[in-house]
């Protein structure tokens, strides 16, 4: 990992353009978990894989996550991430949006630098379901016939499709069999979805001082998460009448939020979005049954089941 | 061009945004000039190039120009591109932003089906310099110490690293000589600075009849451009002032424009950069003379002086 974060802030400088590393700085010092490049130097090293490639495939993974958070506050209208200050808020949202265009072009620099067009198809593929996921979680905010399929669906996009990408390169450049690389897919796959699913049933039953974030933050923006999803399949005509209000209409006023958890506690939609949380989270761990015993991939598993240890 | 533009309309298709098709189509089917694709397949073609990728290759630097473009409105706060609202101001700036990113990878799915890593590699590097350039034109925005140099690299940035790349791919696919894929390169980073000189000109000078475009969006916007940057390096003590007021400070009155005009005039500003234009355009024409001679050579050549044909 010390290599990793060597070879990232090598890639952010800019000769001519100092804003670059500024931004840049500002978001990968913050102390973000370093997940994803830990993802593909764990795959890649339960293969004994020796090379050097694995250090330029976990810096292409960050880079490109980096990227889509400064697009994402962009979007988001953010004022805070990882507790300080966003980029958009101490630059502008032109900073923003164009240092995220360098870091993603940089991202590519790098993934080129393997010379494994496998890679490169992997990754163009994961960016397109990025940006696929992120217009159509725009699309479907505020539109209570949002279904659990088009729920899954974003998910993929905004959180699924790097972790399976950055998995699943570990064991493309090991030059592993099909069906090792198919489980690194899986597992990444189904550990961003659990991750995420984690983090939406959070929004709603989490401790603020544990989280960092405040409680309600989706309902407020009028997402439609998977228990609010849950919640508005089972919904009563007078219920729904609610929902209209306050999500599709955002008409939203003190007391809100307490009902809209109240409405998801009467229907179990906490308790059905965490058992499937859980359920991705096992998905996970079979994938990675058919790769060889080693403690990297003990360390995968027990990954899997940190990222929904906060539900318990 | 009819097989490029069939691959842009399939491409551009997504299964579950159909957002992204609609953002698209407004820019892509507004009758732009497609310049850059059309270098791509007539560099190819030079060399009598038989094989499919190099409609592949200009269906990627159009969508790669079509984020960008998409970007830059965001950027500019632009609100009217080739004569219509621009796509920022008919959705918002976020479906800008997120389908901006999607073309992206959707270019970059492209070109990696050409399974050609030199062209991966000329092609990362150009989006690197593209991002760069963007970059840089921001933070020189406003700065009277900008100088010509730093112009240039903007220049590369904004406009010439995609015309270059668009047509040294050409003769990368046609699998040619290192000297003929230099010359390609030479030609497209040559027409791409006189393309752009010629503009930055126009803005000073230009018929807005003809350009379609005010006069004066550059100062009002308080751009160095070329022009401006040698009537900055030439003014007096007095002439200084009024830059700074106007550029840096952006305390614009009635009048400025007629004065900053005059003031282009008195240094000979407007002449010396439409002296530097047509000197790119040598240079673009020079590089194509060691290509064997063709129908293709000829239209190159013809367009590096249809772009400062405006000037005259």
């Amino acid at each position: 990992m010390d290599a990793v974060n060597a070879l990232i802030r090598t890639r952010m400088a800019s000769e001519h353009a100092p804003r670059i590393p500024e931004v840049t700085a500002h978001l990968v010092e913050a102390g973000g978990k370093r997940l994803r490049p830990m993802l593909t130097l764990a795959a890649a090293r339960i293969f004994d894989y020796a090379g050097p490639y694995h250090v330029h495939l976990a810096a292409t993974v960050e880079f490109i996550h980096t990227a889509t958070l400064l697009h994402d506050d962009v979007v988001d209208e953010s004022a805070q991430r990882r507790g300080r200050p966003t980029a958009n808020l101490l630059w502008d949202n032109k900073s923003s949006v164009l240092v995220g265009d360098y870091l993603f072009s940089r991202s590519f620099q790098l993934m080129v630098e393997t010379g494994s067009l496998r890679v490169l198809d992997i990754l163009a593929n994961a960016s397109a379901t990025i940006a696929e996921g992120e217009v159509l979680q725009l699309t479907a905010a505020q539109d209570l016939a949002t279904t659990e399929a088009i729920y899954l669906q974003v998910v993929r996009g905004k959180t699924a499709a790097l972790f399976s990408a950055a998995t699943q390169v570990g064991a493309v450049i090991a030059e592993r069999s099909e069906r090792e690389v198919q489980a690194l897919f899986d597992y990444g796959d189904a550990l961003g979805i659990a991750f995420q699913i984690a983090d939406d049933l959070l929004d709603y039953t989490g401790d603020t001082a544990v989280t960092g974030k405040n409680l309600g933050d989706d309902f407020r923006e009028r997402k439609l998460t998977l228990p609010l999803i849950k919640a508005v399949a089972a919904a009563s005509a007078e219920e729904r009448l609610f929902w209209q209000r306050t999500i599709e209409k955002g008409d939203q006023r003190d007391g809100d939020l307490d009902y809209a958890i109240a409405l998801l506690r009467r229907h179990n939609a906490l308790e059905q979005t965490r058992a499937d949380a859980f359920a991705w989270t096992n998905k996970a761990q079979r994938a990675l049954t058919v790769l060889p015993r080693s403690d990297m991939r003990d360390l995968l598993s027990d990954l899997a089941e940190y990222v929904v240890s906060r539900l318990k």
